[in-house]
């Protein structure tokens, strides 16, 4: 079943896109319904399709020889991904798992491809979406040298604020505690023993998935201080593309 | 003082872009012969060009508040930084330092800007090296996760090498070792310790800089188990850009 119109449109990273490539997705497009554990592809498989989510959670991962898994990323409503495989030999640089069910369109790469070619304007888009990743993931590196890992979480918390909240605010996580320890890549135990330490020098509650933050600050001077940037984080607003 | 040709015309990266371009970044290249210590530019500062190594080395690098470094990349020759400044508010997002003097080449940004606005097979060509970068990054980021420090290590060091060669290689390190672990985001303490521990693992013998390996077997069946990618790496090929 496809959409009435193309989700893709709605996006900003499509703003610039011609007519031409929103016929030729749509005419290709095809309407997932997913259930938690299904694997949509594994890395290297040759990759000639990408997708949008328009409900539910994905885990994008690789894994050792051995099966220890590495998550690269855990994305929700609005987000792309298996695009840049353009870019990777056509095959996928990860595997993507729902840890969440929900609805999932997906899209023939190949139309992406030659817009890129034929589009100045959708090609520096990219490009500009591509920088605000690649910051993003120069900010995660920074993150595991310099932070301990309850400053790790804190700053993870801190992200799923609005940031210019004042007085109580409750945190809900978005997903279970343990696939949030694999996204920050901490064993359990390490987030377990992390998570109390934060409580400890932060005085957050925790109940679940529920976390009560008495203020901001509480959270933004333990966390932050370990951060080359500084609290609110100037690049939340740019987070869905 | 200028050089005769523009060496950015050696890059793959710059195949594609137009005799306007080259034209216009040349008319304001500037040569700087720098010395060990002095800082480009500083994280934030207002960016209008971009630089390229000819010899030497430059550390890129962030600064949390209280003054902890956390290093991006340590680059050489035929690297180029500052350019993507372009997509981020025509700000630097790290520092540049010199660690080991030598000659750098400064070009405007404005120029690079426009040929990508106006040039799809370059933006294309910037966007294939983004995706190239961000898979570094993804392998720094997993890496961070799942292999232990003298992994870590191991795998720097295999880097540096050919992969294909056998029998005896002697590997010299690229700059000094307090270096190499602010690189691979370690205390020199934590340094130390891994570098010993990969000597009793892998029987490789390490004198000053440089590092005697009997086979790379021993040192790629230790590093290796811990990453989502075989040995010899697919990526090095294109490590230049």
């Amino acid at each position: 079943m496809d959409m009435p119109i193309t989700p893709l449109k709605t996006l900003s990273l499509f703003n610039n896109c011609s007519d031409d490539f929103f016929a030729a997705v749509k005419a290709e497009s095809v309407h997932l319904k997913t259930q938690k554990g299904k694997i949509l592809f594994l890395h290297g498989d040759a990759a000639n399709r990408f997708y949008l989510i328009r409900t539910g959670w994905v885990k994008l991962f690789r894994e050792t020889l051995d099966g220890t898994q590495a998550v690269v990323d855990i994305i929700s409503k609005d987000h792309i991904f298996g695009d840049t495989s353009i870019f990777e030999n056509s095959q996928y640089p990860y595997s993507a798992e729902i840890v969440e069910g929900g609805e999932i369109l997906s899209y023939p790469v190949a139309p992406l491809k030659s817009e890129i070619e034929r589009n100045p304007a959708f090609a520096y888009d990219m490009l500009s979406a591509m920088a605000r990743y690649r910051k993003q993931q120069d900010r995660e590196i920074e993150h595991r040298s310099i932070q301990n890992a309850a400053q790790r979480i804190g700053c993870f918390l801190l992200r799923l604020t609005k940031q210019d909240e004042t007085g109580n605010i409750i945190i809900h996580l978005p997903y279970d505690k343990m696939l949030v320890a694999s996204r920050l890549g901490m064993q359990p135990e390490t987030f377990s023993r992390a998570l109390k330490k934060l409580k400890d020098e932060t005085g957050i509650e925790i109940k679940g998935s529920t976390i009560h933050v008495g203020a901001l600050d509480q959270l933004s001077s333990y966390s932050c201080a370990a951060c080359s940037s500084e609290f609110p984080c100037k690049d939340l607003a740019c987070s869905s593309t």
